[in-house]
């Protein structure tokens, strides 16, 4: 005996996505079924409403609603910093800290030549135009601390530094309020190299 | 900063599903924001049809998207045996198995006095009318082996006896491929009772 088609159809959906397989998927399905009528209708609507709303901001790449993202518009912020980020969902992050005043440019993915994603897959063209034009004086380097960040970072880095422009990124070590027992070996290494004078 | 509408209505609802929080669930938006336009908008169609379409079989409880479930309108099935379930994924459980050839009803639920569940909220009245009416002999009581799923066969089989009618229930014991080193005392207690004769 096969599931009713529609709720089928719901769990082959629920397992396109990350991490979901096919207990969860049915799980969910089943528990949409009891799910209130006005709640699963405004996830329908969400859903098309991300694909179709949602596009990326013609300045920096991030993700927004109109035309150019929020933070690109915003006159307050200083126009002298860049930082580079891999995602969208990294903006975010960085603007949780409510320290950091200045422009961000998401380059929607990390060169990763296993993916096939090379170079010219990401938002590099228009971080270089941003960086002819503007009155910019510093690019921090914001990619994950992964094999694929760290190469794109440095490809970004040979790229920008000779236009004598400063280019940094961000310090690896130990996170605050871990133990130096868990941490490993290339942390601690990068701790002890990047120690500062008290 | 906030996110942008669309995503933040996003997340929202999948936060309403069991077990994602907000990390998942805004890990899920983001994913949708890279899935594929025809797979987003499959997934939307999905849910609204899941609640549109599937409705209780008039019959056993069962969901379906016809009045009646195949499983009912089933002529080869031995009409004489009806397991009673909790939840409509159950009968999907025991038609996995391939061997019950008897018909099925979903309780939709089980007693419990703590969510302020009592017979009345469940399809127990709808039983005790197939009971009256059809040639069963048998009634195979399948509630999960949980305090509210034996409450409430306890009640059903004091309903149901009265009638004349067989019940019984699932056996309790070790599950198979498992050591009885990692049993809890309540299964191995109810194993070693309903111990059979080799």
């Amino acid at each position: 005996m096969q599931y009713p088609t529609p709720i089928a159809k719901l769990i082959d959906s629920y397992m396109k996505l990350p991490g979901i397989g096919a207990k969860t998927a049915t799980r969910l399905a089943f528990y949409t079924l009891t799910m209130r009528e006005e709640d699963v209708t405004d996830f329908a609507k969400a859903l098309i409403s991300v694909k179709r709303d949602l596009h990326f901001c013609d300045v920096c790449g991030n993700i927004t609603d109109e035309a150019t993202c929020d933070i690109c518009r915003d006159q307050t912020r200083d126009r002298s910093v860049i930082l580079v980020v891999e995602e969208p969902k990294d903006v975010m992050s960085m603007e949780k800290m409510r320290e950091y005043r200045g422009l961000y440019h998401v380059l929607n993915g990390v060169i990763s030549p296993m993916d096939g994603t090379g170079p010219d897959d990401l938002n590099i063209a228009s971080l270089i135009k941003r960086l002819q034009n503007d009155e910019v004086q510093e690019v921090i380097l914001a990619m994950n601390a992964t094999t694929e960040g760290e190469a794109t970072a440095m490809y970004l880095s040979r790229l920008i530094k000779p236009a004598g422009i400063k280019v940094t990124r961000l310090a690896h070590g130990l996170a605050v309020g871990s133990d130096i027992e868990y941490a490993d070996e290339v942390t601690l290494l990068r701790a002890v190299e990047g120690r500062t004078e008290l």
